[in-house]
């Protein structure tokens, strides 16, 4: 496990999207996160206190996250200078991106030198299988997304809280840098190997024999041409017998591809259901999860319900709104008696 | 590059699909293969002379190819003896499998020791980036299949070699280890790290300012729920102008998997029709290749005859009878002066 406190990276960011690490340990891990190390030139704030590796380590924190992403995953120099800051006054440091801490020798060295630890959570274990696609019992459920970042990772965590609080035992299953540093545990999935996705799901969330959930976390869209594959792997592999769609309705184009449009809604969920019923036949739909930050809550609420109308499903913004319509209705789909994927086949 | 002439290696294997690599080496390199290696409890033969390392090295073969494939990859014990009685013999070993052979810390000391190489096909290049989508200009086709190892590579090889005859520029792009084998060069798709995917192909085939066509090798299926990820991936980062469907008709289930049923053929071609369209909007189907080994030959004829009114496309079996009649259309559908790609969009 990672040592707690925290000090959280925003570094030289300006992109709201990219620091999702970060926000995400804010926003579920507070207690554990003391600050936020932003330079001058970084507009984005988590609303933690701002102090620097120093600062930081006077509080008492104890790792420095390097909570901010690009595509590629890659450290650059201005990331490595800060974390040999943070180092050299005794902290860890704890990254998700592709490109390891262990494969950077200045980092390597001085972390040897200061007796601290470094932690590259995008690590995945050496011995996952090869998917099967048989049918396994247990209840899960998986949420997809228009798009990258638009809120999955949030659906799945307060989706989880929802059932939780309504007595069903419900289990976060992490495949995301994010979600790994909260939960603790989880599978990288965009760094397993091309052969290996579904075989990744498929021990991430292995049969359960009683009536609660397993809620994975999505990754990708099947409409993003860079990380489709790793969506359609996850589907297999997650065999769910339920999807939430997640929608981020203030994006203009997919993410970082500005020559590609947003899918359609209905399109989106229909591709989804088809990709799904290849390991999991009776696959529904029971939601969709819209990230409203953008709108007002009149015009957020207007959004959901004129969303839930066009799909014939429950919408709400998760985080603003809390998951109850979504965790009432899956709880009626899928009543205890009636276990969803031990149907006959 | 990988010094010739070959020993293909069948050692215990009585499974006709496992040991791809080794046929497709004797198939379209076979005057640089001198013989096989296979032990008394293997029934397959490739019609090469048997000799084992010894014999082979005496004969003057400088590599021994471990050409035989498992799910998931990997060296098993046989495997490892007999590489180590070929380096002892003075040859070089080359496999494709996902576990390395230099991490056997038996086969490096005993290949620095001989002074000998180790070759893992397997191995993608460090520097692949995420995929982009960009539309890019030059022709390429794609072989999809309705399952793993069903003739997509010897469709394509043959395509090829069918194009180069009518004076068509026709460069072939392996993503597997049989084809980077055959070709001297390739992406190792199915280990190349999930994120990567699309990006790898991108790579593999980027855009060509000429009439000529790029032909990439397919990758397992949409419908094999171990392996459709990277299907996925491939297909968006190859941007297809023309698909070729391949089938072996004498399939009962889906490969290592006898709980899921082979898809229709229609059904096959028009998911990948659908996925194929996010990033090449225009692609079309041009041809389907059947694997007919297991037919007689008026039933093959009659089989492709069948599939191919079925499916309204030319239909071959192009090991056996050729690829004319896919070529010919491919040439019809896209005349040089009207290249497929760079269609208005």
């Amino acid at each position: 496990m990672i040592p707690g406190p925290f000090l959280l990276y925003l570094g030289h960011s300006d992109d709201d999207v990219g620091i999702k690490t970060s926000r995400g340990l804010a926003a579920f891990r507070r207690d554990d996160c003391l600050g936020e190390w932003r330079h001058d030139d970084c507009p984005l704030t988590l609303g933690l206190p701002r102090m620097d590796a120093a600062a930081a380590r006077a509080a008492g924190a104890r790792t420095l996250v390097l909570g901010i992403a690009n595509a590629g995953g890659r450290l650059g120099e201005a990331l490595v200078q800060d974390a040999l800051q943070a180092i050299a006054q005794g902290m860890n440091v704890a990254a998700g991106l592709h490109q390891r801490l262990r494969d950077d020798p200045r980092l390597v060295s001085a972390a040897a030198a200061a007796g601290v630890e470094l932690f590259d959570v995008r690590d995945p274990r050496a011995d996952i299988p090869v998917g099967n696609g048989k049918r396994r019992a247990g209840n899960r459920l998986l949420t997809v997304g228009t798009d990258c970042s638009v809120g999955k990772m949030y659906a799945t965590l307060a989706l989880r809280d929802a059932l939780q609080r309504r007595g069903v035992v419900a289990d976060f299953r992490a495949t995301g840098q994010t979600g790994i540093l909260i939960a603790g545990d989880g599978v990288p999935l965009d760094a397993v190997v091309a052969d290996f996705i579904s075989g990744a799901i498929e021990t991430l969330a292995p049969a359960r024999g009683d009536d609660g959930w397993d809620l994975i976390e999505g990754q990708g869209s099947l409409f993003h041409p860079s990380f489709a594959g790793v969506s359609t792997g996850l589907l297999h592999g997650a065999q769910p017998a339920a999807l939430v769609l997640c929608h981020d309705p203030s994006r203009t184009h997919m993410r970082g591809l500005p020559h590609y449009d947003l899918p359609d809604l209905a399109e989106c969920l229909a591709a989804n259901i088809q990709v799904a019923r290849l390991t999991s036949p009776y696959v529904r739909a029971v939601g969709v999860a819209l990230n409203t930050v953008k709108l007002d809550e009149d015009a957020a609420r207007r959004l959901c319900a004129a969303t839930g109308d066009a799909l014939g499903l429950p919408c709400t913004d998760p985080y603003r709104f809390g998951s109850d319509p979504i965790a009432d209705w899956l709880l009626q789909c899928y009543a205890p008696s009636t276990p969803a994927t031990t149907a006959s086949a």
